[in-house]
């Protein structure tokens, strides 16, 4: 159904080019050897698996359409294979499970550049070889609309481990794993015009055209901040090893991944488990470069960190019983853990702040959230 | 990033007027009450899943989009949903599996009508009823391109019992179920303009448009036959329960679904297990009204049907000595079997025709597949 087709030259350096069968080999030589596990991999109708014994099973997919989940005028290739299985094993770390494989489902436009192809393959395989995800089949075709990643992962857990967000009971305590508000200012320093034409270097200098409202001067901070901004939206690091740990010492009753903003977040575990929560404003681990940037640009650092997207950070509750057993796994954690507020028996999203030494109550956002 | 918000009225009509969680519980209430082994379901981070026991896993993706795989002038909303559900059964077929689940994920053009998402979610949702499928779980967005439906599911079969494509010997038996071609011809007429404009009626007259080169007169066939091929094409049904008997009764050394055409699926096994094929063009079962519209056409049926796709039928190899095994088969598969020819020791794929009392040979044609 594709019109003229593209000139040879054109053709071989898109994928374009390529048969379905020979992208598919580009992807399966980063793949590490085939786990004893994978009894028929890459190449036949189906992927046949052996179930890890004495485990459930936990499965999750997640898409990222070019143009509504990213740009590829500022995320680079490897990136976009990065944020694609991210999101997945963020989803699996938020129910405290181990990665086992995955399928990765890729509708391409055939001008996407081969090489754009391999790097996004390159981004994919080194995110799933450092969380020893195999990928075990997938499927590949053409689009004549945006670039749109469908991956589908399946990981394992002991049964009755799994943490839910509906498991949280009123005077259970919050928590959040490392730092919020980074990828969304990130993400809004890519955006911005400056940046766009520069996708790989260091970022220039936001001398003009920051988001309308912004004033030019005020978010410029320092270059090392920025590039870990930056970092933080292209290359998120899904929890995995907190999800596991949380889960394998039941010293969680509730979880979930901060993907769609902590407010989000923290309205889905109220909700799935029927109880309230309360924040303290003070205590929200707002990333120091994200607060210094919206600081700068006129904005209050709590609200807007707390509704950005994108952090993938883990929001649970613990038993107040279960604290020294949280405590425990601190320093094997690989992150850290901060105490941000609540469950209550009162229906309702509060944050509370000190204005003038007394605390301000204010209700979370309630967000109508769109289809989008 | 969407602009400017289309009206009330129309966003009242549209997908794009419903939040994500609105849409998955309009397919949740489609849903059959969750069975037992299905320990978290829709509406967490993850769905949880008891593995069956004794059973290993069998996985597949496929993905339909519009423009590529279907044309929505001409496919009504549940035959797409019937569709993207069908390819995956079909691949679980030609392994031997039991369907056991899907994870559907969506990628709608704001635009789209609800009517029509909720006409998709039904075609796909019988359709999986009928195979005691249970939907756990998806993800929805919103894409500035084509409607793209990503479908993930997972099957069971005891240990060393899945049939691959690399099975087969020289001296097996080929094997095809059903009739083909006829899905390749519902898709031409459907494809001809005075069809467009008609999709859920019955077929017009083709009396101007048909494809460049047909003669309009020609390929008049019947209305009854026109449905027919027309269903196969818009509701092609997978042969779950023949490639469940195959595999149980260890009936069949090899098999693949006809997704890509019979001359594709044979060159498959072909190339998978070593051996050369060599079949008989007077056996290939090609369906009455498919030879007839063919035949009108001025082409020939044999080389239109084994080319032409979109069959979702299987095709499989069986020992000689096991002949008798799979007789025993035909009166409970639901389909009839053919023997079209046997696989050989010499490689390559050959057609056998009798033209004039003697024998003709001629390649299957090797047919470079482009990505697509």
């Amino acid at each position: 159904m594709s019109g003229r087709p593209p000139s040879q030259a054109t053709q071989a350096t898109t994928v374009g080019g390529f048969t379905e069968q020979e992208l598919i080999g580009r992807i399966q030589q980063r793949l590490p050897a085939p786990p004893d596990w994978l009894l028929v991999g890459i190449g036949d109708d189906a992927a046949v698996v052996e179930p890890e014994r004495n485990r459930v099973e936990v499965l999750s997919v997640d898409c990222l359409v070019e143009g509504v989940h990213f740009d590829r005028a500022f995320v680079p290739p490897d990136a976009i294979g990065h944020r694609a299985l991210a999101v997945n094993l963020s989803d699996l770390a938020a129910m405290g499970a181990t990665p086992r494989l995955a399928l990765v489902s890729l509708a391409l436009p055939s001008t996407l550049a081969i090489a754009d192809f391999d790097g996004m393959a390159g981004g994919l395989c080194a995110l799933a070889a450092r969380h020893r995800t195999h990928i075990v089949g997938g499927n590949i075709t053409r689009t004549p609309g945006p670039l749109t990643i469908d991956i589908t992962v399946s990981g394992a857990i002991k049964r009755r481990r799994s943490l839910t967000r509906g498991g949280a009971r009123p005077g259970d305590d919050l928590y959040v794993s490392g730092s919020i508000g980074s990828a969304a200012v990130g993400l809004k320093i890519l955006r911005s015009p400056a940046q766009a034409h520069n996708p790989g270097g260091p970022p220039a200098a936001p001398a003009v055209g920051w988001n309308p409202g912004v004033p030019t001067a005020a978010p410029a901070v320092g270059w090392n901040s920025q590039s870990n901004l930056i970092d933080r939206y292209l290359r998120p690091e899904p929890r995995v090893r907190l999800g596991t740990l949380l889960a394998r010492n039941r010293a969680a009753s509730a979880c979930i991944d901060l993907s769609d903003g902590l407010a989000d977040g923290l309205r889905q575990i109220a909700d799935a488990s029927g109880v309230g929560v309360r924040i303290d404003a003070d205590a929200v681990p707002i990333d120091p470069g994200a607060r210094d940037w919206f600081t700068r640009a006129g904005k209050d650092p709590v609200f807007e960190a707390m509704a950005g997207g994108d952090d993938y950070e883990l929001l649970f509750a613990v038993r107040p019983r279960l604290r020294r057993r949280l405590q425990a796994l601190i320093p094997i954690a690989g992150v850290p853990l901060t105490r941000i507020g609540t469950c209550t028996a009162e229906p309702g999203a509060t944050v509370a702040r000190a204005v003038a030494g007394a605390p301000e109550m204010s209700p979370i956002p309630a967000g109508y959230r769109h289809f989008r």
